[in-house]
């Protein structure tokens, strides 16, 4: 009981601090942009195309919010034990790490004259630093105890936003969808941080909880999957830097949806068995289905191959699930709670190198106009495809060496 | 068991067998409309009225999305024995439906050159064609399984297709909120199927399933009432043609909505013991209500007159509950597991009675600048109104005709 | 029983009575606006900023409708044994409220020629009544039925429509957010019937329901509370007047909402012997940070400021409920089923104030181009900054004034 209430008393001392930081820094060092809230109107008017900033609506921004929160505060919950508590220490996370998020990737983006000058567009940033860290829960939740989630949201939102900002702006890569940065960057990290906090007694506890999964959670998963499908789509072309790129993006995702939701009807059908694929299952390949449209989601340029992509994403993460899972599990002893591995770190992986591919197969016949669009650096000349594949192929061990590293830190 | 492992493996076949031959058609026909992305954005620079294609705007694509996903998956849902394993296979459903719908609708609509050009629109009048296919689901729920339904939707897409085709396009009905190619078609459909299926011997056991509600339906129907209210007048309105014309078609479908709700308060609590009305029949009434609004949305000039009907809609839905259904089941040997007669056969009927009369009373006084939006073909003179009220009130019967003879067919 | 069965019949009659009185005054009064259409059509073209009506958009009018409906019935809903029973009767009064809040605001601000010509804006304007009948309905819930709820709602849209006009027209205070008409309003007219409706020997009984909270409640304070992250923020800024100063009313909501949600972590930890604070608190600190936005959201011009403001109303919301909610229940004989006084009465007041401190502090220097837009009176030099702040700290006693003396009238 004294344990207890210590431990009650350090997170909410915690709390107190790390609000009072923020609220200081917030104080000292940032103020609302001018020119958002005109730049927002002038977008109706006309309509600029290169101009990130003035690309962003408002629904967007909602939608993507509704993910973070949502999707992911409901992908933690379906492990039926830490139901409508994790929620709760979801929700803490999320609201601390949104203001961590916007204050770190401020300090990289919008620095100006030793201020800040946000706008709509660093909130939607924040916002997928908020899901990458999420995704990390994911793979540590029911080991760490809250003040460790804050700390470990502490490090991560760093880590994330350094590693975005490499990616991005310095080397130029494109991943709109995030394949990348969020998924693959927020599976790894939780898999390292939980790899180093292994602790072989509380292994046995945990595979017990895991069990007394009751009805509750199917409601969760029920809810979780069809907001999923609702939403992924905005939240995959959330940040397409043109207008013009969006729907080609949102369609393939939706392809991708349907895909790989067909294949998890097959291949749980074959492996478990069950006469129908539990919720959860579906929800996960939804989710992988939408990961792995996250890079290639502006850049495919025919429907059958979200088809494609979509069901073997789906294959592969139920095959995860089944084969691979436990050799994670036993012989590399991370425990993954919420199985980020198979439903981030392996679509995500997939994704990126289906961008690359498709990289390398731009040219100028294929995409007509919209070369300029997606990938504007080759479209100038000032890059040939190859390079730039060969650039999107560098992210990849890049993000997933700061991962792992950032993961071995933390942990 | 073995009966089991055989028919799991039947399914888990059908799947790969369907989601191939869809890859292989999508791969020989389908590619992305060029135009597709540039006509969203001079939608917003230039608004052009009589363009179909431009007036798609991407929140109402989300919109329907929604509604097809949650409205009737949650529809479907409200038996409780059938709870999570039906939504299950509702989502089965719509991820082979859509897939469906975009290829036979696109070789109707879309088709030039051997290859189907398409874009956000050709995936609207898909989850149109896929809400059709689950309302006949709802009718047959419980006495089918997984393989006979995909078998359904194989068929009834086409065959809703087809309906659509020669309603809209060849004879030029005015049925955009689609009271009668969706609500009216899906809901006969499904009866007839169900009509064929017929087996006395499954009767009994089906009732005393139905028994065993327990609590969770209610969370759904509390989730699913208060997510129609939201998202169904945009629904009615997705494809209205012109942007003008929308705000009616919304206002009067929250009308119909509200005054179909307090006429399902007035009746049950004359008709049933019970003090408050069951969540699940504050669903139906709202479903009603909406269904009625389908066709005449977008003609109505006066708030009273959605009022009305929807006060009507509500009403007799609740009656056909009551004295409707037994005389359906005993009599005509037809079950009707999740109502789908009182909630949405008869109110689309209602609704297409509503908007021929409007039609007929059409006159260039009480529209103005809006006939010209509404009935395009009547204004431009090369059709009286009459005809159109006509043409209007023979959809109905071919509607029905349609829908009789396919799920006989089907069945 | 019998009084069982009379008691549904009059409600049965009432609601009967109701309806046909609507319908008839809809038939005699209300007519679409004609420009309506139009007018939401010219905002895509030439977004002129000084019209109201323009600055309507369809997206925002839903989201509204979202928070009526689920935010309040949901929050409602949290007593577990009111569950499903109190949505069902939240329904019946948001029905019945919309339709008569739309007419008698109709005769307030758009009868013209003996017509009320309604558009998209009045139904808005609908809802916000509509939220704070809810707000009231939720202060007695479960001690009154519902013919007794149906009276007060059909008196307080009166009272509320008639407060806003004073307030909003006459007097011209800028309260975007509605912190004083809905918020303040609804909470003190619904304490002020709940004290005349105070019974000795009903409270007893009502303290033991309030134990057998189940799981369910959570599920549903999960959905809510994700829900009003997510769509607070529209609601907070649907009615801000002019679409530039949109965007810093949502940011600063969102912080309010942060910073709130922190707080609640913080005290409940302490003040509570639980190592979690529950998801009821999570919400009731959502609400009350969105509440105290209302009337600042579009002053403030930092976002530390939203930060502290949310912070503060977070820990007096919950300081509220453990220090002031017994006093007001012994003292003064006042019941609050659903605690509206710590989440909507307290920080609406907050709110206003703060809001009266931003007006006194509204220089041209601090919102430049933006005083405008959110001071129009003070920008074109007709009222000092003084003078505008002076009013609306007189809008505070006045709201109160109204709400008390309307709650002794109904009760």
């Amino acid at each position: 009981l004294e344990h207890n209430v210590a431990s009650r008393l350090r997170l909410s001392g915690l709390c107190v601090l790390l609000q009072i930081l923020n609220i200081l820094l917030f104080a000292v060092f940032v103020r609302y942009s001018p020119e958002s809230s005109s730049s927002l109107c002038s977008l109706q008017l006309n309509c600029s195309r290169r101009n990130q900033d003035s690309g962003f609506q408002h629904p967007r921004f909602r939608d993507v919010h509704l993910q973070v929160l949502l999707g992911f505060g409901l992908l933690v919950a379906f492990l039926g034990r830490y139901g409508p508590g994790s929620v709760v220490i979801s929700i803490l996370i999320v609201s601390f790490a949104i203001q961590w998020a916007v204050l770190i990737q401020g300090f990289l983006y919008f620095f100006h004259n030793g201020k800040i000058y946000m706008g709509a567009p660093s909130m939607v940033s924040a916002d997928f630093c908020t899901a990458a860290v999420l995704i990390s829960t994911g793979a540590v939740l029911g080991r760490v105890n809250p003040v460790q989630m804050l700390l470990l949201a502490l490090l991560e939102v760093i880590l994330c936003a350094l590693n975005e900002y490499i990616l991005l702006s310095l080397m130029g890569v494109s991943d709109s969808g995030r394949s990348l940065t969020v998924h693959t960057f927020g599976a790894y990290f939780g898999l390292m941080v939980s790899r180093i906090l292994h602790q072989p007694h509380m292994d046995k506890r945990r595979r017990e909880d895991q069990q007394d999964t009751g009805h509750q959670p199917d409601v969760f998963a029920v809810v979780g999957t069809i907001y999923l499908w609702i939403f992924w789509p905005s939240f995959t072309s959330a940040t397409t830097v043109h207008d013009n790129a969006e729907p080609w993006a949102v369609l393939n995702t939706y392809f991708s949806l349907v895909a790989s939701t067909v294949a998890t009807f097959i291949l749980s059908l074959v492996l478990y068995e069950e006469s129908t694929p539990r919720m959860v299952q579906i929800q996960d390949a939804t989710l992988a289905g939408a990961a792995v449209m996250g890079m290639a989601g502006e850049m495919l340029v025919t429907p059958f191959g979200a088809l494609i992509a979509g069901f073997l994403a789906g294959l592969i993460s139920l095959l995860g699930f089944r084969f691979f899972t436990p050799v994670l599990h036993f012989r590399l002893k991370i425990q993954d709670t919420c199985g980020v591995h198979n439903v981030h770190g392996i679509p995500g992986i997939l994704g990126a190198l289906l961008g690359t591919l498709l990289t390398l197969l731009a040219t100028a016949d294929a995409y007509g106009d919209r070369l300029e669009l997606v990938f504007p650096l080759v479209a100038q000349g000032s890059r040939t495809a190859v390079d730039q594949a060969f650039l999107q192929l560098c992210a990849l061990p890049l993000t997933l060496l700061f991962a792992t590293l950032g993961g071995c830190l933390t942990g």
